[in-house]
Formats: structure tokens, C-alpha cells, sequence
């Protein structure tokens, strides 16, 4: 798993009692979530149609740097399921897993639409990296 | 269950395609559950430990009035289960049910500590509504 | 008068002085009675056309459950009179009180219409709640 | 009176009809008032004690720039009451006003406390005006 | 150089480290330079086009208010040039500098259009102020 | 250059015009560069002090996903600097790029230290990549 979009945990992410709102990373991991299905399944027009059990192993503090992971781990004719980690950046300690993210593709009328793609793409890495792994 | 908490979707709230952007759906029930479970353990240091799946029924449009419905289904020792709905106000249709959220009851130390608590109280249907019951 | 939606006041919402921003809490205020008016009219197109004095009788803390009270007081042909509390949920202290709110019932073109209503519905109380009276 | 703060009315501060939302704007204005308090009191420490009624002339759109205005029109032993006007920038047209927004003076303990000042400080013109005046 | 929008330093606009988040700030600039712009072309479709270097002189922090000055220092065919100075409001401090912001007048279709523009417009100083001045 | 934190254009992103607004822009930009700083340096107390000119090449409109890619150029020995480009995620077209920013590394007291780092460390590049990469 690759981890990408990075977030510094500032005050108006915080709830009361200091530590970072569940409700602002499960915001952060919807998005992130969104983004590599729209990049995996080039349509912009994806819904997020189920998320497995969620547990949060650890939280994370007022200036900590958190990163997050998606990885596309199957491809339905229609949907894309994906798994999600949250992590400290330093520390690498998991904050948040989640095992399954399940998007539908749909086409314009919004309807659930075949997207033809059975594995992950090159296009997702970036070119700068295929690059240097070179 | 009753719903308390509403909301009016603005452009603020909507995701590029136009309707309800789902992780601000979460950000608010995470707030509304929490709410729930301070009042319920009257303790303002909770925790959400686990989210059980979550089914994304219909969605939400710009203007929508949106009702969030919180209930306790467990009481354990230093935890509170709940479950959650969320409909549209005007035509009751679901648009988002979780069957368990687990917050975890927390002393000054931030350890899990016995709440004492074993069923719902009266205080959080509050003084008004028992009134009028009568 | 029942009080529906609650709030945790969260760093986001504070003053630098570290109570309750006035502001963010005239902005609750103004959400909730324009979702107030809209279940009462049945119509989504309604404006704020004026508000009565406004005490602040006591202000809100970092952690504090705050719950928003509003209730129909007059219904005129194109308008609808609201009165407004604001308290904390936990020791009912009041917050805020406005004696009157009054919206304006649109047509499309964005002229003031009658709205048809006289009392206020059972539509806004709830089926659930409406269930649990009988 | 001056009109200092200007703003541009962006997507986030719509309401679903479209038009700027009522609560943002009495957000931006209790910021401004306050923003006036302190700087008239030469003290951060002030509270909102009470807003007279308000009136909304007219509504704002998408893309309008907006202006606030406040002047002191009063200075009690503790307290300052000011006026506000919002206009829109290019045609003048009056948005809202509030004849009273009255500030408390506080000190370190939170107590209503004498700020000594009886009249406008030239302090809040900016040495830049002055200058230009001359 | 004029000041006009003034901000109050609140806990949302701050870093993990207490001070002013220098994001928050640009942000701040940049829709206070468009505003500027917009009034001075009377155009409300213009661009920021280019940025020159930005000298963070000192910080703000929490409680602080702060003023943002632009100026007009060059009228091209089709942009405007202006320069921008943050500072502190009480203490006159400079906070952050920037000598060019140019902004660039578009017409409906997006490309840049001649706005017959030369100097600065009373327009932008205000009825009231020039009343004041004579 | 690795880009690492993406964006997903949403409504509340947007300018009166429809597209990204700039301020919004440059505040992720000052986020993302700051958690490079930081994680660089290992050191949470860094702040900008410097960002060189700045040039908007194209714009980005709602829905669009954009990355943001920073790289350190040059470690001083209480500063570093970076660059920056921030592009569309799928056509791959420059949106913005900014050849020097610069932010110093503080100590406990605020005041500018060594941080004796001397070149990009692997721990920003991530484990799992690294792994990949043998």
C-alpha cells in the first residue's frame, strides 16, 4: 500500500478533549477514498456505496502529521472495493483501518455503469515515480 | 429511536457531482453519536472505538432537510453500543443506517473506566418532551 | 417548545477568549429556524426577513452540549413567527433567548406567497415520536 | 459611518437557494462589531450582551462584494454600543442593519469592569487616513 | 496605503503551533486583493495571474487582530498590479509584505479583455469617506 | 519530483467564478510544504519565512482532482527550501509552480537552530515504497 494525501492535525480539527474529531478523519478518509476510485476507474461520477467495520486502533494529537492509504483490492463489474490505513507519518503507528470501501461507477444518468477495468493502473503511481523505479 | 439533531444541505456540504459529499454525512453523525453518549454516561471524555458497516441507502440533494436518529443498544461496562439512522425530514426516506457504534468511556488518565450506567436515561429526552407526555 | 439539534462545542467554534463565538452561534440559530420553517410550510424557498432582540444570557464553554429550541408562534399569511431558546443540555441553563424570528414564504420568482398554514404540524414532531405518545 | 470589511460572497456561503445564508452574514458582522469593541476599548476581553432587532432589506448573491460598517454610538461605564450597516459595495443597496450591538468590557476574571473611555478613538481611523486627511 | 478588512485570530485559524497558520493568511490576501480588483475594474471575472515574493515579517497570534492594506500601483491594458501589507492592527507591526499581485480582467468567454482602466476610482474609498474628507 | 497530497475540487473550494479559488489554493500549498519541513527536519516547529514568486499557469474547476508535489532544493543550516508544483491528476497540466520556499527550523524558545540535516531522508519516502523499490 502507497500512502499519499498527508494532513497536520490542527486546532480545527480537534475535539474538546484535545485529541483529533473521528468525524474529521472519516471525512479526510472519504475523500481520499473518492480520488483513487475516480483515478482508478477514470469517471469522475463514483458513489461510495459501503464501508466495512471500522476500527480505531490509536489517536492521534494537536500537531501530529497522519497519512493515508488506499489500495484497490478488488474490481467488480460496476464497483471498485478498496482498504484503507491511517498511520502516523513518523511514528508509523496505525491509527485507523478499514477493510473494505466499496465505490459504484455510474454513468451519467446516475446509474450503476460497467467501467471496464480489472486491476490497478500505472496511472495511479505517477509518471515522476515509475521514472525513478526505473 | 427518535431523531433529534437536522440539517439543511448547502453548497458547502455537496461533493463536485452536486449532492451530499458522504464524508460530511460521517463528520456529522461521528458528533451526533458522541453527543448521544456524553449525555447517556454523563462524561465528556468518550471515545468512538469501533464503527460496524455502513450501507449508504439513498442519497442527499442541495436543499434537503436531513434527520439524525441515535439510539443505545448496549450498555457495557466502560462502553456505550448505539445505532444510527439517517433520513430525509420530509419524506422519511432512509439514507444511511449503521447497526453499531461503540465509544468507550474514558477517566482523566484516558483509561477505559466503568460508566455505571445499564440503560437509557430519561435525561436525554429531556424536560419539555416528558412534560407533554403526560 | 422541544429542542432538536445539539451541538459539541469543538475548537472550531470558539473566540479567542475561548468560550462560544457569538457568531457561530447566531449561525446555528439562523440553520435551525430556517429548517424549522420549511417543515412547518412545506416549502424549501423561505428567507429571514427579521429578527427580534437578541440576549445573550450566558455563554458556552469547549465541551459544552448545546441544544437549539424553536417553536412556531405565529403563522401569517406569507410569514411564520418563531421564538427561539438556546441552552446547555446538561444544566438547562439558558444560553440565548429570541422572542421572535420571522421568515418569508417564496414562490419561485422569489416573491413573498401564503403559505396556507395556520398551526403548527404533526409532520415536524415525528412518526417515531408521534408512535411512542399514543 | 465607515465601512471597513468587505467580503466576497463565495459558494460556501450560499444557502440552497442560492442566495448568501443568513447565519454566515451575522457570523461576519459579530466579528466585526467585536473587532470594533476591542479596538475602541483597547481590550481583547469583551463579550456580545445583546443585539437589537435586525432587518434584512435586501438578500446578496454569488460573486457580490459586501461591506460592513460599525460606529460606536454610545459608551457606557462598562459597556459600548455600536450600529451596523452591511451594504452591497458597488450598489450601495442596503443588505441588513442593527440600530444596537452592545459589548460587555471584561477583566481577567471574566467581571464587567469600567474601560474608561467616554468617545471614538482616532486610534481606529489608521494612521494612514489620518495623514491623508490633513 | 488604506486598511480595510480586518481579522480576529481565532483558534480555527491557527497552526498546531499556536500562531497564525501562514495558509490561513494567503487565503485572506487573496480574496482581499481580488475584492480590491474587482472594484477597480468593475469586473467581477478576474484572475490572480502572479504572486511576487512574500516576506513573512512576524507571525500573529491568537486574540490578535490584524488589518490587510492593497493598493493599486499599476494599471495595465488588461491587469492590475497591486501591492499588499498585512500588520498588526493595535500594535502597527508589520506582519507580511508582498510588492505585486497582478490580477488579469476577463471577459465572459475566460480570455483577457482591455478594462479602460487607468488609476484609482473614488469608487473603492466610499460616499461616506469622502463626505468625511471635505 | 514525487507528488503525494491530493485534492478533490469541491464546491466549497470554489470562487464566485466556478473554478478553484487561489486563496484556497496556496493554503494547501502552505500545508503540504510545511509537513515536508517538518518531516525533514524531524521537527514539528518550523514556520515559512519566505515564498518566492509565485505563477498561475492554468486553473482547476470543480470536480477536478489535483496533486501537489514539493521537493527540498537546498538545506541552510537553520532553513530549508522547496519547491513546488501543484498539477492536475489526470491530464497531468501545471497549475501553479513555485521555484523557492522557504521555512525555518525553530527550538523551543521560537528562535531559529541548526537543524543539521544536509540531504532528503528516506523516511519521507515511505517504507512500503522503498520496499517496492528494491
Amino acid at each position: 500500500m502507497n500512502f499519499y494525501t498527508r494532513k497536520w492535525v490542527k486546532p480545527e480539527d480537534l475535539n474538546p478533549n484535545g485529541s483529533l474529531f473521528g468525524g474529521t478523519l472519516l471525512r479526510w478518509i472519504d475523500e481520499e477514498a473518492v480520488i483513487y476510485a475516480i483515478v482508478q476507474l477514470a469517471n469522475s461520477h463514483v458513489v461510495t456505496k459501503y464501508i466495512s467495520e471500522i476500527n480505531f486502533v490509536s489517536s492521534a494529537q494537536q500537531g501530529d502529521i497522519i497519512e493515508l492509504g488506499i489500495e484497490a483490492t478488488n474490481f467488480g463489474t460496476t464497483s471498485i472495493t478498496m482498504r484503507c490505513e491511517v498511520r502516523n507519518k513518523i511514528t508509523r503507528k496505525t491509527i485507523l483501518s478499514i477493510d473494505k470501501l466499496v465505490f459504484v461507477n455510474l454513468n451519467k444518468e446516475g446509474t450503476p455503469t460497467p467501467h471496464g477495468r480489472t486491476e490497478i493502473t500505472y496511472a495511479y503511481v505517477g509518471i515522476d515515480k515509475i521514472k525513478k523505479d526505473e
